[in-house]
């Protein structure tokens, strides 16, 4: 049998930095744990504008489609900043989930215990953190018609469309409830029922999937007061299911409870394919970080979490996951520390490769 | 000269309750200040809906049009959870903000020195906080067209629209940059223009307002970073303007930073009336808190701060503002505390009445 393929889309800024360090954890496992898999590499965002005037050529996208995951660093930068809306690269990045029809985006806030000091945060409420946000990531205002800027009685108008069918809050639901039956059973689904008729329609969907899944306790919070929630006591969570845009505004309030933004993951994960994998693509929650790029400073340990993601969700390589989690969290034990993760003692931070270095070093 | 009018709207939960200590706060300021207001009252949400059916009737909507200034409670409770949507306690309060037209809804966040401790933020993270937010009360998903839910392929499809026009985001960044010449001169506008037409808009039209006031030093972020930075480093933070949806979820995040939810005001504004004065709706940001309604325990403060931004804001009585703020700002250091403000240490907390004693005492 062939070794599984990955897509490498290292990106802009930091990206292609932190995934080289990613490429050398994926040579280890093929060198010592018989783990091969084909690696081929191409580009995204505003490196592939520059060398294509699109931030996703269309081979690229086919090479995707044909892919067991994709592996993406980070896209965007002050460069591209004031690219006419079509070409930004962020519509690289929207285009593969949308085309991907990756359609569960799974962000776990965990608080690691060796860097629970970092969270601005008290202590006792982060500490042993673990939440698991499951974003709708194919629909919502992100991709709903119609959209655009027109006049209007000499005036401009700014419109997006929220849109929800009840098979795109199902499918979603779906992916939220069997996470939640695998670790806390619990699940919270958050929405703006009291003011939109999209989030009615999204709390009586996911009350309808409930019944498939009576174990699990669901609980319904509006969305702001879910925000509230997160900063008060975010320990009374463990999956929390949302839409796309509260989705992308909760997660990050959630990772940055964490205090190490450099440190989560995520994955986005679609239908199986024929040979019965999710379509995938795993990413680092950081962006680009255009301030640190090219500096060799930052962090690769998003990226290479969502690597170990993948050996989970794309390659029921459980063990193997936990192996590489298990050497991540012992580097951390032992003191190793990136820029990002120094406190105020101070120290000589490692570089991007040194702490990779670190973590092969601890496998 | 006849006094300036008040209507009181206290509607459901604790809103009767704080709003019965508020009453004896302006009773006080006609008696020793010589500041009379008279002083109506009716009924909004689950109250109005109980005796009329609809959570706003058109004779109060007309009184509310009238007065110089609403003072309203909260609204909501389980009671009402399974009404059908139009006819929800929070459509009265979305008919006011819309038909009176308050599109600046001012959000302060603000951390009391001496209820720094109750942050679940690290003290030095949120210790002197003073941020303004200021969120667009009158457009967005909130009111746009179309929205509903309705069948397609025999499915249930839910929508809600996101619109803008450049003169609703115009007036309302009007207003932040008025705030922000009073305050630190930072104005900082939050959006999805990476992904949402609508944002690109807002950023722009907000960038040509600026031109009017160089002096204030104007940034842009996007939301979901924006609610990053709220968690990481709320002091970096003077005025904040966002939009109705993004302002729901990043003012209660930013409420909750200072741990005292209790304590927090808000002013909604519209159009200069025929006497000058601002068309202004003032309330507490913190709900109708079923779970302790009718049990003499809710803190008044944040509603009594409400009428502190009534006094400042509609009826430019920055004095007695102040003078009510200190009053606030002295029963707190001597220690009084209501029960959601008492630490782990313990101690008999005051009823909403004795907090209220205690205020009066203290002017
Ligand atoms: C880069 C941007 C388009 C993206 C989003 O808004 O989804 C990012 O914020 C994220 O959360 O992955
Ligand atoms: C009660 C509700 C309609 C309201 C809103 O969503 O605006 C509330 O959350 C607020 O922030 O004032």
């Amino acid at each position: 049998m062939s070794n599984p393929s990955l897509l490498i889309l290292a990106g802009d800024g930091i990206g292609p930095e932190v995934m080289d360090e990613v490429k050398r954890i994926i040579g280890w496992f093929g060198e010592k744990r018989q783990l091969g898999f084909d690696v081929s590499e191409d580009l995204v965002g505003g490196a592939a504008y520059d060398a294509h005037g699109v931030p996703l050529h269309d081979d690229t996208m086919a090479k995707a489609q044909d892919v067991d995951a994709v592996l993406l660093g980070a896209v965007g930068g002050p460069k591209y900043d004031n690219l006419d809306f079509s070409v930004k690269p962020e519509r690289g990045l929207l285009r593969l989930r949308k085309e991907m029809d990756l359609f569960a985006n799974l962000r776990p806030a965990q608080c690691f215990d060796a860097l629970a000091d970092f969270s601005s945060l008290k202590k006792d409420i982060v500490a042993g953190l673990d939440i698991m946000i499951v974003r709708e990531l194919t629909s919502g205002v992100y991709f709903g018609e119609p959209r655009g800027i027109h006049m209007e009685d000499n005036m401009r108008v700014g419109i997006n469309t929220q849109r929800y069918t009840e098979a795109e809050i199902e499918r979603g639901a779906r992916a939220a409830f069997e996470l939640a039956m695998k670790r806390g059973k619990k699940l919270c689904s958050m929405e703006k029922a009291n003011v939109m008729e999209s989030g009615i329609l999204w709390r009586d969907v996911v009350t309808e999937v409930h019944k498939d899944y009576p174990e699990v306790e669901l609980s319904h919070m509006y969305a702001d007061n879910g925000a509230m929630q997160l900063v008060r006591a975010p320990k009374q969570f463990d999956v929390i299911y949302t839409d796309n845009l509260f989705g992308d505004i909760l997660s990050d309030c959630a990772a940055m409870l964490t205090g190490s933004l450099g440190m989560l993951p995520s994955a986005s994960l679609g239908l199986p394919m024929a040979n019965g994998r999710p379509k995938a693509m795993y990413e680092p929650v950081h962006g680009s970080a255009p301030d640190i790029a090219g500096q060799g400073k930052a962090n690769p340990i998003a990226c290479i979490l969502s690597f170990a993601m993948a050996l989970r969700y794309s390659f029921d390589q459980g063990v193997e996951a936990d192996r590489l989690e298990a050497a991540i969290e012992k580097v951390l034990a032992d003191g190793a520390r990136t820029g990002d993760l120094m406190g105020p003692e101070g120290g000589t931070p490692l570089s991007t490769v040194q702490m990779g270095d670190a973590i092969l070093g601890a496998l």
